[in-house]
């Protein structure tokens, strides 16, 4: 028998979401519930699938189906499509597994054809209504199915009505609507070299195919890479008989949510307009009514919606967005699915529908999407000032929140204006380490180069500051202090706005809504703690990181780069002087003045994070960051070192890498320098006995090694830091715990894990390393070809945002598991990037991770994430 | 009980190497064979690997074991150690697992002491030779065990002839000898702040200790890492009571070799002296009498000799090196093994051994080794004017044989100089791919920087032409037209040779010879193609590499470089056009350019290769490296290509990677610009189909897409070949057998090579990537820190020159296995540098690859690694 690809709505039910999409199976749902829900049937996503595999073609056995469906819903309904008499009407929409709101394609009135059209008019008395559908289905399908773009028949529409002196659609009479009708078939006709398909059963066809097709438009195709909706799902079709919104004063349309789906509020909320199809109601043309004033206009079918959208909450145990007609006083029900909401809402629906007794708390945790919580942590834009305000260009979402401020363009202007209390927004072509005191008092950063991990974005992530990079339609000239945005130019002082959370920047002043934590929030935090098994922890290398990590709930620090904390002040001066160092003796020396500071660093750092555990790496960065690499800067930092330039000049260019991500870097210092390590140990370790001495909760440091990827080149760096731990424990006749481990970031040490982990006590990722290497492309130049490959759906997903789980995943899989073999309880933890994004951090639940470690903002996204892995995934048992 | 460590001579044997070491195995070797082999003991490889476990401290245990076998040593020899009337004397030597030969220490006459010299000089009645035996003893000890360098005690030693006016050391009298000896204690106090030792079990324990620590000194660490020896061996120590070969006219020492170690003619071969210890024989200052004159000297010592060698070479079933002493007319043997040859001995003797029925066509080609055979394919310097040439500097052995000729520093000064008949040895900071055409003509090529895997090096090796590169001592300024060589300055046209087997660079002409390629090796090559199981094919990008390439035996070519093709001429201007193209169109204009010139290379490759696969790569490099970077060149070419400056510029500037290794390149440029892919796919069909119709071998080509980490990039970019062969059979109304594979270089590839496997029809390893990539670090950059890893024995060996078992070769196993996994039949081939190196092609066997890819001049040698491994290893069974 052959596969049944086609479904009557009274046929399917609402758990087949993959078969049928989310709107064919809620219509089935729906039809099920005995609502009122206009007959029809569903084209599978199957039939999708096998559409794609035919090459496009819609094979000869679904075509009999969808015809056999149809024969069903002529009988239900008593109309026959394409009718001369009584023709049945159909619409066309998709309705994919997940919700793509208005990303893909709609066809209405489909089986209008010059005879059929007669027939409506005289079956509904209504030529008017009769010529009116038909001109909107022209339109539809032109656009739809044959890419003719709508707005061609908008002009002709608006240059009709000035011919006919009407103000409005509603003006036109029937007879110029037929006329109308006559114009939009010659212009189909001209440009499709063909007249408008007069068999309803080709109509059909066609406009399945065109919904198939639509699965593929690039804004479908951004929507998924947007949303991680892999693009093999494909989409379903439902097709479904008619009803009319614009039959005239007793009919109308409409879309309600059973709550506020910006505040959560329990609130019937929505709109509606009379006499009206639903285009109409999205078009804006007309203004349509609150909810409410739908129980004046007939308080008959009011109650009956306000008990149908009670209903659907009760069962499908959420927030409902839905759509309604009413035809000739009786009303419609097209279509119910669970409503998009803000965090804001999310939370307070859950929290609400656990107190209402309809969701039990696991449920009203998985209602809040992780990914939806970091809105909840930056400040945003006044919503009314928003809407006033018309973006100039767009970059990359590189740290959420809003921000609004006075253009600076160096780091030095941008303390100096801040000090006077101005709000800066820092813009940049892009920014480097020594930028850092600018990007910590800016209130937003714009970079017009750089990614997602580019120094700017991990930075202002780090920070919780509001940052765009990456706007290629912003030319920055910071010599001439000039920003070119779109034609616009912008100097320092200009007002500037930019919105991390969308990338969307405005060359005006917007006002911005500090972050308001709700009590529902806290209150599903503390429940997803209960739940969740893998620890959440921070990456922080400042003691205002450590603090606020701490307070969004870190349970240690995951990652600290010492490096960071060397490019301020006099530490830069010292890091350099090492650096220039030309025999062991001279570097030490240059060790021993960072010694005190990187000393004080760690010891704030410990205290913020009141006993837990604290993991500190070592020195990672290639050393040619250190350095100046202008004329003028190497001149000035030879006078301050007493060397010539010649000698200096030439040190700087022995530091040249030709892939600086694969060469002099991480461990391999240590191995070189071994004097590196031994001043970090001290200072980690003199650190911690220093604040042991008086703090209730100890802390036992942890030493990770970077960049290792064969156990020997551990072994050898931590003889010398055990060594020297020994020698301070004996200096100072004292005890202390601490681990020592390694970053696993190289394949290599992936592969051999278990050698690794002979010398490790604990494992952490560093996932933007390890999917650098495992893939074979740097971040920094994947830009120039990852658009082509999102493009052909090489790839669905940036892998640096999310761990690519076939491959970096499985050697990350391979690594614990071959790790804890050798050491059955070693730690695993990771802290790249992917720490805090949701999808990564259910896949570290899976594989059985200890802990995450993310920037201090995404700590309650982790939590929250964490929770929701838990929820839904077993985690790995882990011998002991 | 206790772990044996010390085993006397008689309760060892030959087969126990990694037991007692090569030395010590042979010793107990001969005394179960009944040789005359001076009485003593062994302390195992275990004892040493324990005293470096132990901190470098000789236990316990292993101090008991040695004295008891002492005992039994001193009942043997009616003698106690330290004796003040009759003592016995032992030597104390190394002896590893493997030969290495000089590399580490020897202490004689141990024993020794103020009373013990009184007793032996009573006992033998030669006050003369006591002496003279405790002076050589303290300095030896002074050397090995104190590191005193014995220049020291020969500057005494000088010194004290002087004033005695005696011509040699054998004029000093017993006295003066008892003289000097006081001399030498003295000195030894003054530098050691104590006494000589006196105790004579102290001697033997420090002594031990001495041999055990000279494993770790440079030179032995340098010897192992040119030779592959792992660290963790160890060595064994040789404790044997001595013979002396200069106790007056009826002693002497010597050396033989069962054959010419040079030739391989069948002779012993050898040298002796009277009166005199072994090290007199290698210091040179007698001169020693062939091993012939022994037969008039003692004619019954010279037969006993003779008839002993003899028994050992049939023992061993191999070419011998032999110690031997004289003690008053008795001989002993102190040492025997098989003998370091030249490569032509080792063939000859090889074929010579099978031709006596010695050895069966299995053993004999198991007695050349892989590597040596590159020897016998180069030019080599005429061994005479080589002894009077004295080398000035060093580098990189990269590319084997021996170059005389005249200094250039350009490609354009190679050619004019070479069309005037000059030969020409290129020097150069490094190359880059303009240099090529000088490259092609040089004799031999010099470079300052860059590894074995640089350009120069890579180039120089498909060449064939001696390279010497990384010569950290030569400066060259290529502006000043100089090279500075430690002091002395070279200018254009002075001689200068090199030779690229040993790395010396010499500021003289020195002679050469050609290669002869004897009959015996083109025998032993035959035989060893019967055996292996491995197909060898050459890296080939011209007709020149592929008709040599077929000459030394490949089966194919497995590496066609296309870019290799872009750099000469015309074709570098049709590329550049390319590169600087705006649209399609442009660029697939440029590209036609380029079409029947890629073509014609194509079809004279396979013309060459008859019939045999030829596999091309897809274009690889990144684009920048095709464009000029300086300002002068850019602006010619500007010119050239009708543009601005500016606009060029800019161009060039996009093409700027951070990490050019992991950048825009390789499959990603056909992905971005499919069209370069549909270009080579037309060269590489047409160029078939044309050589096809007249060829009575069908050359069946393999299309190689390289840097694949995805199989959808795979999939892509496949089907814009497989559509453009399509249209070209059409086009053509022809038919062709292709296949079309990857290139295995990513980590990620490796990893899911199951998914990869279902788009490719053969993998091909490009290990010089994958090594990268899994290591994390760049070849280009990694000479920063290699050498801080070798002399910490974190690194044994140069990964980029034998494949990394444990970690690459984990993800080439792990390849093949899931790549036969999903396609059973799949060709799996190496055709990084790794292919020509022996031990990762034994590596390759193991795993079960198809075949092997080399550059031309390694075919003979991959040959024969592969014999080896088939005879050796067994190949794992391929599901089909």
């Amino acid at each position: 028998m052959a596969k049944k690809y086609v479904y009557m709505f009274e046929e399917g039910n609402e758990s087949q979401r993959e078969l049928l999409g989310g709107k064919g199976a809620n219509l089935a749902g729906m039809t099920r519930l005995g609502m009122p829900v206009p007959p029809g049937f569903t084209v599978s996503t199957e039939a999708c699938t096998q559409y794609y595999n035919d090459g496009e073609k819609i094979n000869a056995e679904i075509e009999k189906q969808i015809f056999e469906n149809l024969a069903k819903l002529e009988a239900k309904m008593g109309k026959k499509l394409g009718d001369e008499a009584d023709p049945l009407l159909v619409s066309v929409r998709s309705g994919s597994r997940a919700s793509m709101p208005g990303m893909m394609d709609t066809i209405l009135n489909l089986g209008l054809n010059d005879k059929s059209v007669e027939g409506l008019a005289k079956k509904t008395d209504n030529a008017r209504f009769a010529y009116d559908s038909y001109r909107r289905f022209i339109q539809m399908f032109s656009d739809v199915v044959m890419e003719q773009k709508k707005e061609v028949y908008e002009k002709i529409l608006h240059d009709f009505k000035e011919k006919c002196n009407a103000k409005s659609d509603q003006d036109l009479t029937a007879d110029q609507l037929k006329e109308l009708v006559k114009m939009f078939k010659e212009n189909y006709k001209k440009n499709q070299g063909v007249d408008f398909p007069q068999d309803a059963k080709v109509q059909m066809i066609e406009a399945t195919k065109a919904v198939f097709r639509s699965w593929d438009n690039p804004r479908a195709i951004y929507y998924r890479k947007m949303n991680d909706i892999p693009g093999d799902w494909g989409t379903a079709v439902n097709i479904q008989s008619m009803v009319f919104g614009n039959k005239g004063d007793t009919s109308g349309t409409g879309v309600a949510f059973t709550r506020n789906p910006a505040t959560g509020e329990k609130i019937l909320y929505g709109e509606y307009l009379m006499n009206a199809q639903g285009e109409d109601v999205v078009a804006g043309i007309r203004t349509p009514n609150k909810i409410a004033q739908l129980e004046q206009q007939n308080p008959a079918v009011y109650k009956q919606f306000v008990e149908i959208t009670q209903k659907l909450e009760s069962h499908y145990r959420d927030m409902q967005d839905m759509e309604f007609t009413i035809e000739e006083g009786k009303l419609y029900m097209l279509q119910t699915r669970n409503g998009k909401r803000t965090a804001a809402a999310a939370v307070k629906i859950a929290a609400d529908l656990y107190k209402e007794g309809r969701l039990t708390k696991k449920e009203a945790i998985l209602k809040v999407e992780p990914s939806q919580v970091d809105q909840l942590l930056h400040p945003a834009f006044d919503p009314k000032a928003l809407k006033a305000a018309t973006p100039l260009a767009s970059g990359l979402n590189a740290s959420p929140g809003a921000a609004t401020g006075h253009i600076v363009f160096t780091a030095e202007r941008a303390k100096v204006l801040k000090n006077k209390n101005y709000n800066v927004i820092l813009v940049r072509e892009e920014t480097s380490p020594e930028d850092i005191e600018g990007m910590i008092v800016a209130s937003g950063i714009l970079t017009s180069t750089g990614g997602r991990t580019s120094h700017a974005a991990v930075v202002a992530r780090q920070l919780g500051t509001c940052c765009v990079c990456g706007a290629k339609d912003c030319h920055v000239s910071e010599e001439k202090g000039i920003v070119k945005i779109g034609d616009r130019i912008f100097k320092e002082g200009d007002f500037l706005s930019l919105d991390g959370t969308t990338g969307l920047i405005y060359g005006e002043e917007i006002k911005t809504v500090p972050a308001k934590i709700g009590g529902d929030f806290k209150k599903i935090m503390t429940w997803a703690d209960k739940y969740r098994v893998l620890k959440v922890r921070a990456n922080a290398d400042t003691p205002r990181d450590a603090k606020r990590a701490y307070e969004f709930g870190a349970e240690g620090i995951g990652l600290v780069r010492t490096e960071h904390m060397f490019f301020e002040g006099d530490r830069i001066k010292a890091i350099r002087k090492m650096i220039v160092s030309k025999t062991k003796v001279e570097r030490e020396a240059a060790l021993a003045e960072l010694l005190p500071m990187q000393r004080g660093d760690f010891e704030a750092l410990y205290k913020e994070m009141k006993g837990n555990p604290v993991t500190i790496r070592y020195l990672d960065p290639p050393l040619h960051e250190f350095v100046p690499h202008d004329v003028e800067s190497i001149k000035t930092l030879a006078r301050e070192m007493g060397l010539t330039y010649e000698d200096l000049k030439a040190t700087i260019d022995g530091l040249h890498e030709l892939n600086p991500m694969m060469g002099h870097r991480g461990v391999r210092l240590s191995v070189t320098y071994p004097e590196i390590a031994a001043m970090q140990t001290r200072a980690v370790i003199e650190a911690a006995i220093n604040v042991n001495k008086t703090a209730t909760q100890k802390v036992v440091p942890e030493i990770m090694i970077p960049l290792v990827g064969e156990v020997k080149e551990l072994k050898y760096v931590k003889d010398v830091v055990v060594n020297t731990i020994k020698t301070i424990l004996k200096e100072q006749n004292a005890t202390l715990d601490y681990q020592i481990g390694t970053m696993i970031e190289i394949p290599r040490a992936a592969l051999l894990a278990d050698e690794i982990a002979k010398e490790a006590e604990f494992f952490s990722f560093g996932t933007n390393d390890l999917t650098q290497m495992t893939f074979g492309f740097s971040r920094d130049d994947a830009g120039k070809f990852l658009d082509a490959y999102y493009e052909s759906k090489i790839f669905e997903y940036d892998p640096f945002k999310t761990v690519d789980q076939n491959g970096v995943g499985k050697l990350m899989d391979m690594a614990v598991k071959l790790g804890r073999k050798e050491r059955p309880n070693l730690k695993c933890g990771i802290c790249g990037e992917h720490g805090g994004d949701p999808a990564s951090v259910k896949f570290c639940h899976r594989i059985g991770l200890n802990y995450v470690s993310c920037s201090p903002y995404r700590v309650p996204v982790a939590r929250l994430a964490a929770a929701h892995a838990a929820l839904k995934y077993k985690y790995p048992k882990i011998k002991k």
